[in-house]
């Protein structure tokens, strides 16, 4: 479950090719510069140079995707979004990827790529801290035991993540993936809306 | 309160005009692909090219409104939201819409759009969370015993959310909405900075 | 700890300087337009017209900072985040700064800048929500008792923030700040990629 090939090791220099002029600096305070992308400022100034500025211009792309119905708890779906975007993003070389899923009782969230207890044990958590069932306080009980609880998970955890793109791939750390939380008992279709921009 | 004119069904095909080439496809694994947007090559490649760099040029809009009081609580916030960058979204084909509530002790989240009762039961939820009053441990007593919880509050909702623009308009899903939730006991306005940005 | 510098008090009119015109505007419904920034529609039908296109072309930047380690704890870091991009900040008209924590058992999260108390007692909130140890339920403990908790504190506040850039500078609200929250009891450092994007 693990995609090493994905980010490059947290403590490497971030490779941005021809565009980019890597500068590992130590500065003051301890903190240190591991890349930087500075776009050639020749391109800003003169874009009807049309080969700089097709090196550079800025682009937007977006698509509509259906994540198959899962099982309520914590799924690890990075694989999933990349066989989506895979392609797109290797036309990016600094950039953003932002997702959107269009529900109100499911998350977005980022966290371990690895060990799938983790995943389970944070399903494990979030019906402990949210009450479910007869002892439960909702006066929203219409739609089933199980949906209000959805929804304040989702508003837990949020609906909407924002990864940046660094030489084409989506730049997260080495344990890091892209977990689809679903909090209703009834697994149905969930929609993302991804959004990719950058140079 | 809900607005289905916003929002296409989460089960159609989301239009994007004459800049975008929908392709409904099912590919392996269930995923199913409902609209792409892809810029002109050629714009990119000749933005000396007035005509075509007008209609796909990234542009950028921010502005700062002012959300009136509202008594604590969860409360649904889109209608003014719209009234206030309706205008401006209109201009974008495909983009992004980031919003950034400037305060500590309320917060922003996405979440369902139709029933009352879903925010009146998260407010329920946020205040049997968070212990306030006598029986709370907090060292953070001297803006009042709802201080601290309100800026816990706000840390566990967020104060920022990004919608993606499609067609003009926000691409929420049919059931989604924009809360805000005042965690504070004196309601007081709250600033919001909006920037959009996309083609 | 303050850094009213940063931000203009929120109840001010945002100057966008030579770009901008201010719409101190009071509209129905009491919301207050307070500034509002609309690119020169010129700039978008004209980019052959470098010295406009050079004001206003959208540009990218991206660095990955490695923040040092700090103990378990809520830690404001918006001084060593502006340390590394208030440079780069000064070159964005209108824009947006992305921060992305690229691990799962810390987060980042925008709280109060004023009062240490609030992170102590924030901290105190996340150790009674999530157990840990004998009582806890986990099935992932083989990196240590409080791994498990750091992964649902990640998920709770979140690894990524995205804040507006106006003017040159990030624009928080007046008692708002960066927060590295450090869920593990081993510190270590901590990357975080940055992205601007803006005008």
């Amino acid at each position: 479950m693990q995609m090493p090939s994905l980010s490059p090791p947290s403590s490497s220099l971030v490779s941005l090719g021809g565009f980019a002029k890597p500068k590992p600096v130590a500065l003051g305070g301890g903190i240190l510069v591991k890349a930087l992308y500075t776009p050639n400022k020749t391109t800003f100034n003169d874009p009807s140079d049309s080969k700089m500025a097709a090196a550079t211009a800025p682009k937007w792309a977006q698509k509509t995707i259906t994540l198959p119905p899962q099982r309520r708890g914590c799924h690890l779906v990075t694989p999933k979004i990349l066989k989506e975007i895979g392609q797109d993003l290797s036309g990016f070389k600094c950039g953003l990827a932002h997702l959107f899923l269009q529900h109100t009782s499911a998350s977005l969230t980022m966290n371990e790529n690895y060990d799938s207890d983790v995943r389970d044990d944070t399903e494990t958590f979030l019906n402990r801290i949210v009450p479910e069932g007869r002892s439960a306080p909702w006066r929203h009980t219409l739609e089933g035991p199980d949906d209000m609880p959805a929804h304040i998970k989702s508003s837990m955890f949020g609906c909407t993540l924002t990864i940046p793109i660094t030489n084409g791939q989506l730049n997260m750390g080495t344990w890091q993936g892209i977990w689809l939380c679903e909090h209703r008992d009834a697994a149905t279709p969930r929609n993302v809306v991804i959004t990719l921009s950058g140079i």
